[in-house]
C-alpha cells in the first residue's frame, strides 16, 4: 500500500474537478490512499486552506503527501511549491498557503519551487489536475524522489499571521463550519498560566475544558482539538452570536 | 485487504474533522477500506444517525466496522459503545444512536462499554478522532479482538422508537434528503394484507410499487429501499407537500 | 489492485444512498478503487450528468468503469445500458445520459442493453444499488466479461445536443459550480482560426488564455480544461453576470 495523499481545494463538490485530480493521481499511482480533506474552502481563501493544512499535518503519518489547491493565480506567473514540513510533503501554489504550517511546525521545514515537466501539456486553468496531481503521484509511486521534482530552495510567500507569543497578539485566524472561532494562541503557551477567562469586546467568556461544562447556548473558550484556544457556544454558533470574524482580537487574562 | 469501515457524523464537509478521523484510522490500519456514509446528519440528530446506521448494516458484509459520531455529550460522562449487530461492529456514543438497528435487527445483538486506553491522550472535544477512530483501526487491523476493547456488557440507552407491530403504531421516523418520509412499518408486516392506501391526516394516499406508477407531483406510499413503508411525491418533496415530519402519524388501511 | 470505478449521481450527500452503492460494490469487488465524481447533479438533470461523464472519460485510464445514476424512470420500463467508450465502461440508464460521450468520443463506441440477473431481487426504487453497483462489481472483479452482462447491441437514446461543427451551432451545454458557462465548441475547431472574441447577446467578450489575463470581475472566453470553449468571469460567476443558461447561444467571430 502506498502513502496517504490528502486533497484540499475550493472546487466544491458539484463538479468533476476533484474527481479528475483523483483519476490522474490513481492512474499514475494505483496504490495511493487518497483522503479528501475538504473541497469547500471558501473560494480563494488561502488562509483557511493554510489553517486546515496544518491540522492535517498534525495527524498524518510521516511521508504523507498533501495537495492543497486554492489558486486564484492559476495560469499566471505564480510559482508552485513542494514543501517539507513535519516529515511530510506539501504541494501547493506559492501564494501564502504554506504560512500556518510553516510558522507553527518550524522544525526542519524546507520549501522548493516545483520544477517538473508535467507528463502532458498543462491546461492554463487547472494546474491541480495537470501539474500537482501527477507530481503527487510520481512522488507517491516512488517514481521520482522529492529532490528530482524541484528546483532551488525558496523562501515561500507568507501571509501576515503567526502563532501568538504574547497576550496582545491573540487574534481569530479561522471560523470553522460550526461557527467555532479559532485563535492563534497555542495551548502550550497557556499551560503555565491559569487562564480563567478571555474577553471578546467587553464580554467576559469563561475558559472551560469541554462544551458540556457550560449550559446550552452559553459561550466558552477552550483548547480545541488542534491545540489552539478557541471560542465556542455550546450547541450554538459562536461566530454569529459573538460577531467574531477572522482578524477579531481577544483580550487574554483580562 | 482489510474490512470495510464506515463513517457517519454530523461534522459537515467544510472542515478537516472527518479527514482527521480517516488519517488516524488509515495510519494505524492501512488496509482498511473506508466508506463515508454521510457527514450531514443534522446537528445532534441521534435518531437520523440511527436510521442511517441500520440501512448500512443491511447492505454491508459481516465484519464491517461502523463508526457513527453524533455526540452532543462529548467530554462529559456519557459512555462509548462497541455493539455487535448483524455480525458487524458499531462504535458510537451510548446516547440512543444504536436504537434503530438494535430494535430492527435483534438477532444475536450485544453491546459493551468501550474500555480501551487510546494511544495518545484524548482531547476533550473530539473523541471521534481520538478514541473511536483508533479503536476502529485496532479492530480493523486485528491488533485487538473486540473483547479486548470492551468492559462489561450493557443495556444501551434507547430512544423511544421501534418498528410498528400494529396499525396504530405507524409513525414517520425519518425524512430523507429528497423529502421522502420513512415510517417504522416493515414491509414484512404488510406482505400478508393487501394494503391499497394510507391516510395522512384526511388525505388518502395510494400504495404503489414505484414512483412512475403515479403522475408527476402526485403522492404515493411504497416500500422503500430499506424495506420500510415510505411516503413520497413523484419528482417532488413529500415532507414539504404533505407537511410530514418525524413523529407524524399515518393511518393504515383506513 | 482493481480498476477505477467512478460514481456519479443526483442523490446528494445527506443520505446513505451513495454509501449503500459503495458497500455493495466493495463487498463483491474488494479491490475496486472507487472515485466519487459528484452526487450533486441537479435532480434528474441527465444532460449535466452526460457532460460530466465525458470529462471523466477523458482523464481515466482504459478499463475504468463509470456508474452514473440520474434515473427519473427507475422502476419503469426504461432500459439500463452497458456502453463502451474510449476503452472504458459506462453503466447508466438508457435515458440520454450517454449522449455527450457518445457524440464527442465516437471512436469504437458501442452500447448494449444490460441483461443480467441481479444477485438479489432488486427494489423498485434503487437500481443503482441493486443492479448497477453489483454489475459494476462483477465486471471490476473479473467475475463476468462485459459480453456476459449484456443482451443485444442498441442505439442508445440520445439528447438533442452535439459538438458544434459550425459557428452558428455554438450553444451553452453546461453551467459548472462556479458559474462558468461551457459551450459545445471543441478547441480543435478553433485552433485554425484566430478567434479574438465571442458575443453573448450584444456583449463582446474577449478570448484569452487564462483568468489572470483580464482584470477581476471582467468576462472572458477561454478554452477550458475539458477542451471546450467556455465563458467565465474572473473571480466571478459568468452565468449569473451574463445571464447565461444551458441552451443560450453564442456568436462566434462576430
Amino acid at each position: 500500500l502506498g502513502p496517504l495523499v490528502t486533497l484540499t481545494t475550493d472546487f466544491g463538490l458539484a463538479d468533476s474537478y476533484v474527481a479528475e485530480m483523483k483519476a490522474v493521481l490513481l492512474a499514475r499511482c494505483p496504490r495511493a490512499r487518497v483522503i479528501d480533506v475538504t473541497h469547500q474552502i471558501p473560494p480563494q481563501d488561502v488562509l483557511a486552506a493554510s489553517v486546515i493544512l496544518e491540522r492535517m499535518l498534525r495527524v498524518c503519518p510521516a511521508g504523507t503527501i498533501h495537495v492543497s489547491v486554492v489558486d486564484p493565480g492559476v495560469g499566471t506567473a505564480r510559482k508552485l511549491l513542494l514543501a517539507k514540513v513535519a516529515d511530510q510533503y506539501v504541494l501547493c501554489p506559492d501564494n501564502g498557503l504554506i504560512t500556518w504550517p510553516w510558522r507553527r511546525l518550524p522544525d526542519s521545514r524546507a520549501a522548493h519551487d516545483l520544477n517538473w515537466p508535467p507528463p502532458t501539456p498543462a491546461s492554463s486553468t487547472f494546474h491541480g489536475r495537470d501539474i500537482l496531481a501527477p507530481a503527487a503521484a510520481a512522488l507517491a509511486a516512488g517514481e521520482c524522489s522529492a529532490s528530482e521534482l524541484v528546483g532551488i530552495p525558496v523562501a515561500p510567500i507568507l501571509l501576515d499571521v503567526a502563532p501568538a507569543t504574547k497576550a496582545s497578539d491573540v487574534v481569530i485566524i479561522h471560523i470553522d463550519g460550526f461557527g467555532n472561532a479559532i485563535t492563534n494562541l497555542p495551548a502550550e503557551l497557556i499551560h503555565g498560566i491559569r487562564l480563567r477567562s478571555v474577553k471578546v469586546g467587553r464580554r467576559v467568556i469563561p475558559v472551560r475544558r469541554t462544551y458540556g461544562d457550560v449550559p446550552p447556548a452559553r459561550p466558552l473558550a477552550l483548547i480545541g482539538s488542534s491545540g489552539l484556544l478557541e471560542v465556542a457556544v455550546r450547541d450554538g454558533n459562536a461566530a454569529r452570536t459573538l460577531r467574531l470574524k477572522v482578524g477579531s482580537r481577544l483580550t487574554i487574562g483580562g
